[in-house]
């Protein structure tokens, strides 16, 4: 008899992540451990095995993920370690930091470390929590020289992120929710850093990860934040998201998530266009003609406009998509305005057919 | 002392969409006149003055646009008309759009039309009502030889309808909502009639269109339907969007319109890249080379093979995200799987380096 199909499900969804992993290191032409190993990684095959971390917080999801990672790792000849944070926001969280590093390595991770960040106050208690939490894993993975560090994000976490960035109403890449892959904050671009973060569990479902931890007698352990409806998530999760399944059906989360999919590679083609049309309507001192911007078609006239304008220093963060519509104005409802003040002292203004934009 | 700030609202709103009716009218070579007429709609200015109907039902947001419409086309020397559409779904409802018809004639309106549909059943209820309802718009502008008829959809409706296109998780195209401007079904291409609907609400929030009935002391008519649960529309407006307001503030309105802005230029912006690449992944002989293909943004290739699989005869409603998906694995995934099969009998197979795709 074979697993759970519950257990089955966040294995399978482990092992092609691995899988991926090991492809990806095989094919990139070397792959530098962190600092403090200073060496590279060995090609699978040789030498040391590569080592995969689970970033853990203890919650149903990611018990799934490093129980999930303990079992198909070393079928595949790699090393299984796991990183749980403490964020020291509630009395007692060092204890359970250390509690849920005995569980990972009561599983058979190794190694197994419980990392203490301090949380700023930066953004929002969200916003500052992750950016700590990220900062460690980042740390803690060039440390150990992790290939990749797997992160328990579900496919309902993913819907939930889709409807918050359907809130700020700034376009589809607000709507692309999650990536799969990627680098983590700050490491786009850095050798070995590109593909750090993988999320195995985008098409899971909630509910498969905690009967996958139930049927494997994990203990699990419930965040409080998680059902404080003081956190705008835990609102949309709690009252939401199940307002809206009760009005459009049980399939929201599954629409959601592929259109997290779709969004993304949208997205990104425009975005390419983009970076591509820019050059074209540049005169021969590099400004931007408004003849040529009229010609394009609005999508990607408005992303190279926003191109230009975090180009000149404006902040990509406090760029709305209102701010790029009032420039967009000058190009396609000219009626003689003045310049256009935007966020991070950059003004636009049109000046003899083109589009001057600088920091004042 | 000016109108309520409601009612220059929607005034405002109408005057804008009738000068665009107006350019539209001059830029336009020769717009016909409907059948029943056989006569070209002269230009402004000169003859009869061009005719813009109110689509009214009565309730709060097409009372408020019938009355704006009335106030503003004169001005514009435009002459403003009214349909109201007997659904024929209530005891009674024939009474009723009869009334509405009079509260139209007394805002001054002039042609006044209550005209009577059969709603079929083809694709639930509310799919049966809209087509019903606009095949006898678009008869009655065809015979009143309109240049347009307005619609009273607002900010809120397109809300709902953003959530429903989300609920159906089928990419952008599916978020971007109601248009501003738009042919009606069956009308893209058809001559005079491609800029026939207009929504000058689409901006204007409910409670503005309800406001400037109250200051106004024009009777409404609440529809039984928009408080009905048994209606998907309905239970989204009186439970899930209310809730996701909750959880996400009261700009989620806002932001869902706002979405639907971009997300229909990105889709159009996209669609256009799709069909140019559309030639340039075709063989000699007309066939789709799976190297040319798999060189194309995902997004860019998605849309090149749905073309091709609806040209091949598969109907475009009943084609969705996961069969292009599947199809795209054929390029993407290659194994040696076999043939596709698609909605319309249409296959989909590769073949030497070739995609296949024909009805069967």
């Amino acid at each position: 008899m074979g697993p759970h199909p519950a257990v089955a499900a966040i294995r399978l969804a482990v092992r092609r992540v691995l899988h991926d992993v090991l492809t990806d290191l095989t094919e990139r032409p070397a792959v530098r451990g962190g600092a403090g190993r200073g060496a590279l990684l060995p090609a699978p095959g040789g030498g040391t095995p590569p080592l995969v971390l689970a970033a853990c917080s203890g919650g149903a999801d990611s018990m799934a993920l490093a129980s999930a990672l303990a079992f198909e790792a070393p079928k595949l000849g790699i090393r299984a370690g796991g990183v749980t944070i403490d964020h020291g926001l509630q009395p007692g969280s060092d204890l359970r930091a250390a509690e849920v590093a005995t569980r990972m390595a009561a599983l058979g991770l190794d190694p197994v470390e419980a990392v203490t960040v301090h949380v700023g106050r930066g953004g929002g208690p969200e916003a500052a929590a992750r950016d700590a939490r990220y900062a460690a894993l980042d740390d803690a993975a060039g440390r150990l020289g992790a290939a990749a560090v797997l992160l328990g994000h579900t496919r309902d976490d993913q819907a939930e992120t889709v409807l918050l960035g359907l809130a700020r109403g700034s376009g589809i890449r607000s709507l692309s929710g999650m990536p799969e892959v990627s680098a983590g904050p700050g490491g786009q671009g850095a050798p070995g850093r590109t593909h750090r973060y993988r999320r195995p569990f985008l098409q899971v479902d909630r509910q498969t990860a905690r009967k996958a931890c139930m049927v494997q007698s994990l203990p699990v352990w419930d965040d409080p934040h998680n059902i404080d409806p003081a956190y705008t998530r835990s609102r949309l999760r709690h009252e939401g998201l199940p307002a809206l399944e009760k009005a459009l059906g049980k399939g929201v989360v599954e629409a959601l998530a592929r259109t997290a999919r779709l969004s993304r590679d949208d997205a990104d083609a425009l975005d390419a266009w983009a970076a591509e049309a820019e050059a074209g309507v540049r005169d021969d001192d590099g400004r931007l003609e408004c003849a040529k911007l009229y010609a394009l078609p609005p999508a990607v006239r408005r992303r190279v406009l926003r191109r230009a304008v975090v180009a000149a220093g404006s902040p990509a963060g406090s760029l709305f998509a209102r701010h790029i519509e009032e420039v967009d104005r000058l190009i396609t409802g000219w009626r003689g305005q003045g310049a256009i003040n935007l966020p991070g002292r950059v003004e636009a203004r049109r000046q003899g057919g083109r589009l001057v934009i600088r920091q004042g």
